[in-house]
């Protein structure tokens, strides 16, 4: 059932399922946050910053739009000759049913990132790593649905990840530990979540080979609430971001992987887990004890 | 002179002005927020979190698409027809120099919001009030400009703001002491900033009677770093946002104001006044002691 703002403290809803999050709700929002950093702390992962944009170039070399073009935002402004703006600036209706007609727009290099990771591979471009590289960052990520829901599935939402690039076994080893400790924790929390192999939303999937090759052999394991929501996932990539990024450990291309938390998928399973009131929400201990 | 990241530890740099803040300078944003943040307690502000976007009849509502059209960057996905995401699909070139050739694209309903307060007038739009209110967000906008620099021009930026919606005594009175306590807090970190009159960036500015009237009586403050960079604002709106979305306070139309934080700007200024080393940064006490 779609979650209900009305009487929940803290918790607002505008459009494309995105809340307006205060109060107890932003509160918990931290506390989760603090908790998936903990668990990075494990690592020692370095927290990144990363700009809300990626290029489109990078996105390209991960075949993206071939993969995602049905999910993909892109950040477009008007061209910049006054004419065009002044077109623009006398005829435009913020209200129309149709939308905002934009005059001519500028030359799209950009995409809102579609996932938090990215990020940290076009950082790595190039290198030799002596070692593991372990890192983590929070974004605003972009995925365009066909429908949204509160909470659960919004045009633009919060994501946490922790990332690991080095040679296969340090990602492995990474993604077997990582695993083993959200367990134990889920566990302690009673949140009702399951482990579940998936793919990822690859358009046209029959057509993609790289669709067929998850089915055939998952990379990715998501951690279900309620048998409906996915809360988080890991994901295993092997070489391809050391490839396209022409990252190199241990004399081969970098493998990586990740584990990515959706906060706003949490604060849902909190809400319909244990209901709205903060005071019955457990108390969220250390990730990594 | 542009910031050179080179040797600047936890600073890297990606286009369109757009930092990759780690390590000490990520430190350092997060020292500065909660600054931020201790100035708005002394209000009892509430924190919000609002979403990335806005919906364009709201900012409509403003004028938004007259006065600012340069400015806008609008968030756009690709019509959602299985042909047209195949077309995009096929032919889709992320590193084109022309930029990425978008297909059909969905309507367009939604702004990047431009500035971290638009949100609050959304949501209290019809109400009553019985007296000011006060709320505090930070959030990531995104304004297009003809050239970008690191840190200091970004085509998306942080901000935090401190709102005030009240009555017009209720306003100013807000401006005067957020303004006096910044000035004796900006003082004891000997940051080397000035007090300017200022105008918003309007389109066509001789043509707009908004930026008319502005320059006759000023309603903006920016708080200038080394006589060029404005890392700060206080904005006195009267009655405009109040009248826009039918707030009332006081029998009246409900005023507001609010004052702003460029956070990478800060960043900048710190980098530029106290230089590279986070040592030599000075402490940053209470900005409401």
């Amino acid at each position: 059932m779609p979650i209900d703002p009305r009487g929940i403290a803290g918790l607002g809803a505008r459009d494309c399922g995105h809340p307006v999050l205060s109060g107890p709700l932003l509160d918990l929002d931290a506390r989760l946050d603090r908790a998936f950093l903990r668990l990075s702390a494990r690592w020692n992962a370095a927290e990144y910053r990363f700009p809300p944009f990626i290029r489109a170039e990078h996105l390209d070399r991960l075949d993206y739009f071939r993969s995602f073009p049905h999910l993909a935002t892109f950040p477009v402004a008007l061209a910049s000759e006054a004419s065009n703006l002044r077109r623009f600036a006398e005829t435009a209706r913020g209200d129309a049913a149709e939308g905002v007609a934009l005059a001519d727009v500028a030359p799209i290099h950009h995409v809102i990132t579609p996932a938090a990771c990215y990020h940290a591979y076009v950082e790595l471009e190039g290198r030799r790593l002596e070692g593991p590289v372990y890192l983590t960052t929070r974004a605003t990520c972009c995925r365009r649905e066909a429908h949204y829901e509160l909470l659960e599935r919004q045009w633009a939402f919060s994501m946490r990840e922790i990332v690991c690039i080095g040679s296969e076994s340090d990602v492995t080893a990474f993604l077997a530990e990582a695993t083993a400790r959200i367990d134990a924790w889920v566990e302690r929390l009673d949140l009702g979540v399951a482990w579940q192999t998936a793919a990822d939303p690859f358009f046209d999937p029959r057509r993609n080979p790289k669709y067929l090759y998850q089915k055939l052999e998952p990379v990715k394991h998501e951690l279900v609430f309620d048998g409906r929501l996915a809360i988080g996932s890991t994901n295993f990539h092997r070489s391809y971001f050391g490839e396209a990024f022409r990252i190199r450990c241990a004399g081969e291309p970098a493998h990586s992987g990740c584990v990515a938390f959706g906060i706003e998928r949490w604060i849902a399973a909190f809400l319909q887990r244990f209901g709205a009131s903060a005071t019955r929400w457990p108390e969220l201990e250390p990730l990594d004890g």
